[in-house]
């Protein structure tokens, strides 16, 4: 059994990791850190965690946490003058949140707006898309957990630039996200009910922090600098994205015959399901679980590629994906204790 | 391991059934019977289960069953002519439709009206409320599965009236549901997302055939006949079902008080959580689990009580309540497999 | 013209009151308060209102206003030392919040947990049910708006009680609402996209302050002291109220009966729509109107009678109530300006 | 005062154009269509309608037409050999639907997959987006009113291609819409509530309708043949299309540049709104009206230009349109009966 601890815990990630973690053969949670939840139990903040045997939350402290756990979930930013020492004691660390997905911290900069918290424990993450990075993870004791626009974009787009098939600086990724990404906390006017019902609008266009992950992921499988062009959207659903991708193809190509290379790609990914022509994910389809589905059409008219991912951003975008690395770092089935359908409708 | 059959697989209580029968370490599914998906994986209805190992799906067939399973899961109403030689040859059914939740058949035929198609059956069916029924349900084979809206009505107000807290006949239920409960199939106008959504409505006031149910049920726990008035309404929501309970108290009490006399009643219940003074209950705190969450007012400025409770209509409301049942009839823990937490937010 | 002011112009319900009042014949909008968006348009806060020609919003003048208008909507509670004088000054005022519902004020104390702001103010104000009470809104010059939830319960009961159809103390009112009348600047937690959608639960359960105005009203019309319970909801949309009532007749009546008494009790009430037998509100056929639809039923087997009524909380249960006051205030049609069908879907 | 005609007024786009010609002050309903309603008030299809004084529903007569109506809007398709005997007795149409966009009929026959159904009519119709062809408008007898994506992709664009901004061939629209497009009478299982709600897919990739009446418009702006990408996407929504619109700029540009040239190209048209720098359309700010919010941000970086469009599908995308030719076409200002904002929230 892994010895979990979840920092964060009253968030909505927090809350994925527990629901997901309480099913998991393999795990059990030690340890729970929730500066609003001290000294209660989580169903304090998540009612639907009553009934449900799990110790009661705390503040962080990272003498607690080296004692009691083998990795810790970090499911929202902070604590980062404590990071180094709960790694050195040997405590696996898996980082939700954007602090440490960047090798270069300027790019980090760049987009997020401010300095870096911590470059030197930046520098030993290693960029948890398991999918492409499996024998990376094996060997991390840090991993920075894609962000949820990032991991839906890059399995989307990877083979595409993997196998040339699209020219250089040609993709445009659309996405389309429930809300929950914006979390708990985030209690403006924007994200009020009556504000998102019947409503969608693009936000941070030619702006999200989320586009130097796909760049940074992209240059590294095809070898030269990427770039594309990205849009979050909002749209009135709790949980999903759905990424629709444009590319020029370099060659023409039919549609089987990439849906074909696709799966191949993935024919050792588990959780990433390339549906069979003429299908198109749907975020529905996904929810609750670890999967990503993709579909695509290749439009001999136009000359282009249009392919289409959906996952759950709580959970392939963010919980399911980190506890899929965690697997992975302690020599577990990647699949173990995912293997969950998606809950529909 | 129980071998697992399940007839109208491609419907929604079907599908859950597959979801929460896919983790459940005591089950293996052994035949998925679907008219619309015979020769095909389940998959090609519901995309979400496409990387699950599953049987193909094939249609009813009684000998089939009989060989390869040893518990039939009825989603779907039908296959009456059927059910005694399956029950016969050793295999044990839980039907989820309504087919057979009463006794008397007369009560069928009054609130369904039509003739009942298999009285022989039903008189052979435990009404399948474990938390008032576990022994019988234990020495069953065949179960009637609670209507959604009956097991959470039943909940709500069973100590009420087992402990004679309010007076015979005052019992009134305001139920609201999301609308998965109409099925996949009904593909009427009533039922687009166009009209449902920012929308609310009543529908078979006074005439709603869970209302039987609900009363046979009472009426075992108080000895007396048992009476209430029933409104179900739907509202823009997939999954959930609220019902608000309105008694006249028999006699003056404070809300603690009723609230302890509802812990007492449920200590033994696992799924039935009893919310502390002050809380209410929320579907979204249930959904995808099979928990029923139960919360209470008493009024002392009007003398009356009110009882709120809340599940998923697919999980405590049918799939999941129908799994609980199997525990108990084969001499499981009755929480093995079901201690999943929502899907929140 | 009448000369229009509106205080609170960024809210909900100011929004609303624009909205309306643009398309209103007899209308013209000269005053919009609001501290938020001063000097600025309105479409600063309401992008839909770009490209209509308002006058800038300014913060709370009495001077001004007392110049500028012929009536002010207080769309927002607050302004008490200025109302007197803007009175005084001939300028008539429709009060949208709860301030002034109440002619003892010791209720308003009781159930809002607070001092009374303005008992003076109070006392010269006519509750602005205009259905019940048109002769004396037209003499006013000061109406408290009925509440939403009040003004919908009002309207569905009201036949039960002035016709002594039902025994006394025996209504029960269970309210479902969409979450806008939690208003714009309520950014808590609860009122979060990720909380509401696929989320429904009561509050302010034997508590809510609308309770005491149904009670005020009826018993004006029993002429004795009514007592009734009442159960707010929060349903995943944004507009609209369904009531759910609950009587136990004090004859037995058949549900034609009933719905003939309410006819002529509504005969000259041109937004009050009786349904035909067998249909039953739906909250979207009044979305965006002034309308409220009513529909019943009588249950021989329990001798009860249950009757809907559906709103738009922003239409008939705010702004579109404000203007038909309006009207009559200025004698003119009650229906200019307001017979606006609902959007739909 | 116009007499109005209206074929189909028992669909969404037929419930529309009543609510909004119900407050026209020119315009006089005089004739309502309707096979399923024959005989009856439209309030039996739509009881939102119930209390408006208008005619019985009547099934399609073209002499009762030619006898009570200055102008007929198909709100539905068909009844193609009586259009030339109405024409030629003077009475205007206005068609909704997709039968008369194409001079090419071949288009029509390749994007449609089926014989056209009357070139003849086709060959007379003005293509309505009156923002681009206002005299065409003006002296047409017959409009082919756009498409809802259309309208709100073409609006979009048109700058682009008109001033030569973008590259030829560079154009991708992606574009978000709530379900209402589909109609009522399209009851299938993907259009159940259950099926939609948390979801988001696209459908028709590289093969939507809609995608040669954008090209058709274009082509006549920048008078070269243009090509591009459309993928439409339905959203859990009712209302509402929201374009995100990419091309490769010709020349690198500022966005506050590229925003002035569409505030002058838009200056004569009431209902496009160009929202400020930094600002980006929001579906709900244009529901239930004819507005069209547009907002644009040049991105240096990539050397793209990404506009944004909202609309109501049923509003500027059908029925709001309609009414704004029928203004143009009897010569009234385009405005008349349309300056109404949106229902928000």
């Amino acid at each position: 059994m892994v010895k979990i601890g979840i920092a964060g815990a009253s968030g909505y990630a927090g809350n994925e990791l527990i629901r997901l973690l309480l099913t998991h053969p393999e795990a059990q949670i030690t340890y729970l850190g929730s500066e609003s939840c001290a000294g209660r139990h989580i169903g304090s903040a998540f009612p639907g965690l009553l009934g449900h045997k799990l110790p009661d939350c705390a503040i962080f402290d990272a003498a607690s946490i080296i004692e009691n756990c083998d990795v810790l979930f970090l499911a929202r930013s902070g604590y980062f003058s404590s990071l180094l020492e709960i790694l050195d004691n040997g405590v696996k660390i898996i980082s939700v949140p954007g602090d440490f997905r960047f090798k270069d911290t300027s790019i980090y900069e760049k987009w997020y707006g401010k300095q870096h918290p911590s470059p030197e424990v930046a520098a030993r993450a290693v960029y948890g898309a398991t999918e492409l990075h499996r024998d990376e993870v094996a060997a991390a004791d840090l991993i920075a957990n894609p962000g949820c626009y990032a991991v839906a974009s890059i399995l989307a787009v990877a083979p595409l630039v993997a196998k040339d098939l699209v020219k250089s600086g040609s993709i445009i990724i659309d996405a389309k996200s429930g809300v929950s990404g914006a979390g708990r906390t985030k209690t403006e006017q924007a994200y009020l009910f009556s504000e998102l019902d019947q409503n969608v609008r693009a936000y941070r266009v030619a702006n999200h922090q989320h586009t130097p992950e796909i760049e940074q992921e992209l240059s590294r499988l095809s070898g030269r600098k990427e770039m594309l062009s990205f849009t979050p959207h909002l749209i009135p659903m709790t949980r999903g994205i759905l990424t629709t991708c444009y590319g020029e193809l370099a060659n023409q190509m039919q549609t089987e015959d990439v849906l074909e290379i696709y799966r191949e790609f993935y024919a050792d990914a588990p959780f990433v399901i390339v549906l069979p022509k003429g299908e198109y994910p749907a975020t529905k389809n996904t929810l609750g679980s670890n999967f990503c589905h993709i579909g695509l059409e290749a439009d001999p008219r136009t000359g282009r590629i249009i392919v289409m991912s959906a996952i759950d951003n709580l959970g392939k975008g963010a919980a399911g994906q980190a506890i899929q690395n965690m697997n992975v770092m302690f020599g577990m089935e990647e699949t173990v204790g995912l293997m969950i359908p998606p809950v529909y409708p």
